[in-house]
């Protein structure tokens, strides 16, 4: 375990030890947004420590980098230089010396505004967990939930890059067209079937030209990062538009990310073997299968989401934890989403996201959005302060955690990804 | 009718009079690339227009928009920037006494590269036209071809923004996985069913923010222009992977679009009133109906979609028509399109694009797709020069053709939206 003279990184609990150093972009309030490493209770602006000269050993394509306000060069740049500008930064932080001239480039995280991290070019949305799947698939065909293709493929489609937002932003109640119970015409209204979705988000660093696929054995390399991701849903609207095309406005109005951008290297020690599959199932076709994706293609990333209404502000009630799940317990694993996301020769760029879908656990425990939890809006959900939710109301406070934590290392987390509902408004056209 | 000094643009054939001025990108391959307007056979230099003092005049916002290498910042301008823009490249071109100090800035459009004119943020894909929805629909579900919600709202989805080409640029046949007939396990092959689809996309100009719908009285403000998109579709790989999140990797591999910019000014003789809904329909939404949109909601645009094989290439024969079909036609309009997709809060910004789905008229001469001509695969297509078509062959050129007519009005076309279809390649794991 590697100790820093940040004192705040050497606790048990921190999310931000030397270990991890996640990137984001922040802004103090008095100057523009810039590049900056999450290390305990605070952030290192990278691009003033890159000034300072402080990066003079390193590529000078990656001091440029840290020169923008989104992280998109510095991931185009490759695993290699994520690797090294992470082993400067622990040898800074680690050296006692170092404190002398780098304290001014620190900051305290309660101090700063996160922004967002990434220009997203594309964003992607899988559907990875089968505990997610079966139970969704259930509710409409209980004697055939899984879809035919859903053991051969991870299941994806294109979701909207305009609407990501950063944690701490508003999600106003979105208006939209949907079929009441029992009702025969549609009506337009603000959702009444609002929900959260526990994801896992990857960001793309080096991209691929178009019609070139890339291979499961050069995959990894692709991958840059990770973050949490509320891809919020209405299910009402989402039901009545999603034949024959899929998921749009009942999904699109806001996805919310959390700010860190957590690399490949800090998860290096919690990569875990690709879920093996039962007799009986498909087998996996060769170009989603690999030595390297076998071997160490999942990762053990504990998820969590936690409530708190408005009525436990108001009562100073702290938030109650409503899942818990592990990104291991996904049936299709990154690697084998992003060989399948090129397979057509579709082109990724640096800072394409894709997420994994719904992360559910096999355990009623582990169901990862409401839709689950209550049965369809049928079953309500029972808070500890006597207030019932089918679906979320206006002032719900929802929040994603995600850490990694095994024997003998270090708790790698993911920081919070926070969004409160507010009331949906009045329509323009009725105003 | 407007008369240039640029003859080729007084021709009654020309895509290009002084009545359209469509905006594109180009690069005559020893200078960077800049925004030009298409005249006649020639390209005017915009941005050496302004740098050359010819935009004085202009407000100086719409100057600097020119300075870029991409149409994003001119449109974000709004439609006033470009009405303005238009009204004064008319006057230099119709004055005789320009020509001394302009010529140096046209280039022949057959000695110039043409660009992706725009950086697409966000690429949505709708499903407005009934007799494609119709036709395709029968295939699956003869007694019930349209999806429920088909008349209630424009059905749309997102599609991929990165592989969005200039038209010219190869197609190369995707590999995916798919089952083929008879079979139960699906295989991972080039695919065996490649498709074009005719379409016509919208450019956002002006664009909204997160949480705030855009009302139909509005509407029109936040269009900017059109152009032809192909939405290439490899139909095995689409319906096995489509259930329940829609089309992915069957068209995300490639989308063509025609180079040239055709703004809503040089459209505005051909905006015609929306289609009347026949009695037993149900009413339109309020939010999605409005005056504006009855009384011009609609686009009198003509449509083309014209096929020449490699053998016809090698025989010096020239291209074939396999279909016709107008805009006007479609059950939902661009401007309904526009409110529906911002009705939720979703933000669009400018240089979004979102495209009309397959374009197919009433008869069998309008059918947009092979998957309507063929009857999925069914019937082949008969061609003059005896050979036959169920899909897309390697060599196949599909071409794209638009233009507005009508009597009394200068023709406003569209140039051509063009691609090759090129060999599958070698997939790279195999190698």
């Amino acid at each position: 375990m590697m100790r820093s003279w940040v004192e705040s990184a050497n606790t048990e609990e921190t999310d931000f030890p030397l270990e991890n150093l996640p990137l984001g972009v922040f802004t103090t309030g008095e100057e523009a947004a810039r590049i900056g490493m999450a290390i305990g209770d605070r952030v290192l602006d990278l691009r003033g420590a890159a000034r300072a000269g402080l990066f003079d050993t390193l590529d000078a394509e990656v001091r440029k980098s840290l020169e923008a306000s989104v992280l998109n060069a510095l991931m185009a740049l490759g695993r290699d230089a994520s690797r090294e500008l992470r082993a400067r930064v622990q040898e800074l932080l680690a050296d006692a010396a170092a404190q002398r001239f780098m304290s001014g480039l620190l900051h305290l995280q309660g101090a700063v505004q996160m922004c967002m991290p990434v220009v997203v070019g594309d964003y992607t949305d899988f559907y990875a967990s089968i505990h997610h799947a079966t139970r969704v698939g259930r509710m409409l065909r209980p004697d055939n939930p899984l879809p035919q293709s859903y053991k051969y493929l991870p299941i994806g489609y294109h979701g909207r890059a305009s609407s990501l937002l950063a944690s701490g932003a508003p999600i106003r109640r979105p208006w939209g067209q949907f079929r009441r119970s029992g009702e025969v015409a549609p009506c337009f209204a603000p959702t009444e079937a609002l929900d959260y979705e526990l994801e896992v988000g990857f960001f793309i660093g080096r991209g691929n030209l178009p019609g070139e696929p890339v291979a499961m054995a050069d995959a990894e390399a692709h991958l840059f990062g990770a973050c949490l991701l509320n891809d919020w849903s209405a299910r009402d609207i989402q039901s009545w538009e999603y034949q024959p095309l899929g998921p749009f406005l009942g999904k699109n109005f806001a996805t919310t990310i959390s700010p860190w951008v957590v690399t490949m290297e800090a998860l290096e020690p919690f990569r875990v073997p690709a879920p093996v599959r039962a007799d009986g199932e498909p087998a996996v076709l060769p170009h989603l299968a690999g030595k390297e994706n076998g071997r160490r293609g999942g990762i053990d990333l504990q998820l969590e989401v936690w409530l708190r209404t408005a009525q436990m502000r108001r009562n100073g009630q702290a938030a109650v934890q409503l899942s818990a799940a592990n990104l291991r317990d996904l049936y299709w694993t990154p690697l084998q989403m992003l060989v399948h996301h090129t397979s057509n020769g579709c082109n990724l760029r640096a800072g394409d996201l894709f997420a994994t879908g719904t992360v559910s656990g096999a355990e009623d425990g582990g169901r990862g959005c409401l839709l689950e939890i209550t049965q369809r809006g049928t079953e309500p959900l029972l808070l500890p302060n006597g207030e019932q939710r089918l679906w979320l109301e206006d002032g719900d406070e929802v929040t994603l955690r995600g850490f990694c934590a095994a024997e003998g290392q270090r708790r790698i987390g993911f920081g919070a990804c926070i969004g409160v509902v507010r009331g949906a408004g009045v329509f323009p056209l009725m105003v």
